[in-house]
């Protein structure tokens, strides 16, 4: 089947005009996305590599598969013998590869939707050394030769309600002009399914685990477009989109839009009023913050917007070919930090949804804690003994990576505003818990196993906000070794965790916090240690990030980060745990050179498993704050649970002598 | 005085040809070094501010100063009114307050041979966009008012013998040709006092607390150049430089020898035989690090080397406008990292200084102990009691920053291999000591006060290594909050010290460890916390650096570091403490990833005082590394001390309960 595909690329890479020496094969859909529906996951179909991230080069002769560290044990099982694995950090970058290995004037084909301005300006600097060229193909190849591809979802889109949106759209859209009139800019072009469902306060499920619809949109100083499938959009969210002033367009329309937009005549041809000119009057006077930095292209006392702005990072090349580069402002979106920082609403629906699926998450360990001691003679997530081996189970009754995950999803089913998980769960027993984004199947998972480490990584959609936590757990006898490792990962979420930090301090500065336990060990994990999380929205949000990675975005209060450092042992076990904490100013003593000092606050419940912790390894004040937040975890989730859960919970979360 | 030296420079400015709007006065010298010789302190002359960092701009009507955060408090009170101070990092930088403030068309006046090419070149960016243009004047204008500039001073060169440098002028010259080839470069400039000096193993005394000779070095595939007065040549040295292929030339003929350079003349008048060509022979086929990173300007294959080899951040824009740009190779000295890394001798030699300079450091606290008692009626060093004070004494017997600071000095002058201070003793009580690089002046200064803090920060260059060591005393009662703040800075301290981490980690990852506990309490210092310290060299030495401010050198083996948080109170007291480290390989139980992880030595060597530290803020580990800390020290000074002085050692380090 792969092989088949291949070839049938191959056939189309050498009839397309101009033949194409190569074709690369993005992850990502029209809209730059890290989840895409079904029939947007290209790169899976043509590599059978199904990782979230990752990306595809078929040449002549040669097949490739760049992805990151996250991924590397996955795409080596996954990937077949015609394809290479190309390691991010380890091998080269696809586009040096490119330049260094394909032909002088090669031609590398693109579906141009599917590749950022960024990717592909990059790209193109590689590709000058010797005169390649990138190739916008006319049509998606892989779609061409994707017999089985799944067809449209006609999907309903629904409104966010104010309640949990906490903003309204058009004060949304005020703060938005006031940004392009300060810019200069006469129009923004949004193409992130995130940015454009947070911003007209609507969500959909056009994205499996993202509440999102497949949608652009348009915005200028006048008017506000959405280009959508029609037939998603209900009368209410009709409503809903007219009163705030927005025109619905059919989603293939944003390409022509696009175009009219670059020679001004977008806005002579809309339909509706000029619903928020005098925003545009108002803040012509503001100093642009473009002018600030002295970028030279635009001198200060220039009055006239002329611009559009795209984010080179989200906005895909091929709508930016049809604009005019000179007039192109190419910066990050001006939503991205708006919608990072939650509003006062938007915190307290993260706060209670993760009250709600830490009690979901207890409920699931109390039952597997059952589970695993009836089913296979475990002594349970409290005691430290040696597994009394029961009879092998009938198939019907085996616990597997995927049945007890379903169980999870149950639990979480069960709770107030679900609606379905974030993210694929991660549910892992042993040596697949290294694979550090594993995700099981389940015809091949694993049977759970009470001698060995289960990780389970997951989160879900509420009404009220997106949640993401992660445990590692056993229910046998863990390893000196096992606890060692836990007990160091468990330190350096802690200290992250823990952290005061002046404004202006970048997530990047935060990062070796989490490492320092393990480093101590020389052990070290290759992923970042935290991301941002959406409000019903993505589990992934930027534009901050905490990672060995520069990213010069600092942190800032009420923004949301997740705290994961973890430790994987390839084909033995991995350990991870994570928390989602809220930045809030700190209640520090002083206020050294006025800068204003930052802290985070757990919004995650659910106990960690002190049989793992080798408490020899914690200080004091680890063993407090550990105790502290237990205790805390005890009065959160106890309206949650019955009776006997209560009582689980309680033992779980025991103060641990200082 | 003041004022008439800003008249006399404005008259020059008038008369130059083109007339100037403003004049800049870097601190640096001809060699962009960090500490200058008396007659090279120009910056100093022109303003009245002695710090070893800043920069003066004259303009027709302002005269304004620009300096770091370490130097905020000096600066205030040295500047007359006239002046105006510019805080760095809170101000806008001089090249763009330039830009801003200066008119269209401005000439801007600078002595090319006292700023460096990256300078330069940086403002001419900034000057660009309203075309102002940086004027090289002929005559360095200061010099020009400045009646009382001290004569040239005629200070021996001697030969740094190899049992010191550990490595040979031939090796040197070998290893650095070696480069040069690769980099497709026939020649190379050094300007760097301390590259020249490392290079040729030779020392000299021409500025004060580097062991430098004004010098210049030209080194190309076949000949090896030094440019200095020739009357400090002895024959000794003579016969050094000459074994090791160098021609010695007069100070002023670099200028006229980097034009021949440019034009490949240079070899062709030199009279020495070309001593090391095979090298370049051999060499010529290895990869080029260049072409590796393929910028694209030198391609794989072209295998002649027409490149002329100067460091941007060193050269002076006066030897650079001789050369031609297009055939000048701009990157960091390739002597940078060789002299970082120490060679076995050298770290030998650094260790056994750093023995004899804790043996003075702790003989200067026995005497100061004793006389604050006497003279002050002092609890002392160990006591927590109110001072009895004593009659006030007569001028003779007073115990100054100052007197005391040269007691210190004594101290060190009596130890082996002593050949001075390695930079201005910041000895400072109180209020003082939140200066962060105070110098006490004799008529000045402040005079011992056992109810306040005395901060000593000071070095010493001995032929065998440099030495860099802060400690933070209190001679009675400090208050609570004193010692709060001291443990803060103790702790931060002591976890940037115990830190394991991976090859590749750059020292601003590490900088968090120092700050986190003083962040706790909103606390915060200004100014990085670790530099490279020199072999018998200067005492601030790169590439590297552990500070809040990116630089990507990544640490590796062999690099020696500070490691000094601080923290300062204005108008109330200073705390800091400062070891030396060197880097290891660290002893990890794991390699994960197969990086290779490094821990640091300390080398420095003497007591903390446990009565500033509060117990109770500092965890199991951090007690039991001061104990073992403590404990070292006793035994590595002990055969450097009497017998009282070794009994008030072993009070001071008697061990706390864990």
């Amino acid at each position: 089947m792969a092989a088949e595909t291949l070839s049938a690329l191959r056939s189309l890479m050498a009839s397309h005009s101009p033949p194409l020496h190569a074709l690369v094969v993005p992850s990502e859909d029209y809209h730059q996305s890290e989840y895409v529906s079904a029939r947007d996951k290209r790169r899976a179909f043509v590599s059978g590599f199904t990782g979230s991230a990752g990306l595809a080069l078929i040449t002549k002769d040669e097949a490739l598969l760049w992805t990151d560290g996250r991924y590397f044990l996955q795409a080596e099982q996954q990937l077949s013998a015609q394809w290479k694995l190309m390691r991010l950090a380890e091998d080269p970058p696809v586009d040096i590869w490119m330049a260094d290995n394909l032909p002088k004037d090669a031609a590398i084909g693109v579906d141009p939707w599917c590749i950022s301005i960024d990717t592909a300006q990059r790209w193109e600097r590689s590709f000058a050394k010797k005169q390649q060229k990138l190739v916008q193909t006319t049509k998606n190849l892989v779609d061409e030769v994707w017999a089985t591809r799944p067809p449209e979802e006609i999907n309903a889109v629904v409104v966010q309600p104010l309640k949990f949106a906490g903003r309204s759209v058009t004060d949304k859209l005020k703060d938005l002009r006031k940004k392009l009139a300060q810019e200069h800019a006469r129009g923004i072009i949004f193409t992130a399914l995130d940015e454009v469902a947070w911003l007209y306060n609507i969500r959909g499920k056009d994205v499996a685990y993202c509440p999102v619809v497949h949608a652009f949109a348009i915005v200028t100083s006048n008017h506000a477009f959405i280009y959508v499938d029609k037939r998603k959009v209900s009368n209410e969210v009709k409503t809903h989109l007219e009163e705030n002033g927005i025109e619905i367009k059919e989603y293939t329309e944003v390409s022509l839009d696009t175009a009219l937009l670059a020679t001004d005549e977008l806005d002579h041809v809309s339909t509706a009023k000029g619903s928020l000119a005098e925003v545009t009057k108002e803040s012509e006077n503001l100093p642009s913050e473009t002018n600030k930095i002295g970028n030279g292209r635009h001198q200060t006392g220039e009055k006239s917007s002329n611009l559009i702005w795209a984010d080179p990072g989200s906005c895909c090349y091929a709508l930016y070919s049809k604009l005019n580069p000179d007039t192109v402002h190419l910066q990050q979106s001006p939503l991205a930090l708006p919608k990072a920082l939650k509003n006062t609403v938007e915190l307290d629906g993260l706060r209670k949804a993760h009250i709600r699926d830490g009690a979901a998450v207890v409920q699931y360990l109390v039952w597997l804690d059952k589970k695993m001691q009836d089913f296979y003679g475990a002594s349970g997530y409290f005691l430290e003994e040696n597994t009394v081996k029961k009879e092998k189970h009938l198939q019907s009754l085996k616990l597997t990576e995927v049945t007890v995950s379903d169980k999870l999803e149950e639990f979480r089913a069960s709770k107030e505003h679900f609606r379905g998980l974030s993210f694929p769960t991660i549910s892992s027993v042993g040596p697949n818990a290294a694979i550090i984004h594993y995700s099981p199947e389940a015809e091949t998972c694993a049977e759970l196993d009470p001698d060995k480490i289960y990780l389970f990584d997951s989160g879900a959609q509420y009404l009220d906000g997106t949640t993401d936590i992660t445990r590692t757990v056993h229910f046998g006898r863990p390893s000196d070794h096992e606890k060692a490792c836990y007990t160091a990962v468990l330190k350096g979420h802690i200290a992250l965790g823990n952290a005061i930090f002046p404004n202006g301090t970048n997530g990047h500065a935060l990062d070796i916090l989490a490492r320092i336990p393990l480093w101590k060990y020389g052990l070290d994990y290759r992923h970042g240690t935290g991301h941002g999380i959406g409000s019903y929205l993505n589990v992934h949000e930027g534009p901050h990030l905490i990672s060995f990675r520069t990213r010069n975005v600092p942190l800032q209060s009420s923004m949301t980060v997740t705290d994961e450092p973890g430790y994987y042992e390839d084909g033995a076990f991995g350990i991870r745990l994570e928390n989602v904490l809220v930045i809030n100013k700190a209640d520090a003593k002083y206020n050294f050179g006025d800068k204003g000092y930052l802290s985070f606050e757990h919004i995650t419940w659910a106990p960690y498993q002190t049989k793992l912790i080798d408490l020899n390894l914690l200080n004091p004040e680890e063993k407090k704050w550990l105790n502290s937040y237990h205790s805390k975890c005890r009065d959160i989730l106890a309206p949650y649970l019955d009776e006997a859960e209560s009582a689980w919970l309680k033992k779980a979360t025991e103060p641990v002598i200082v």
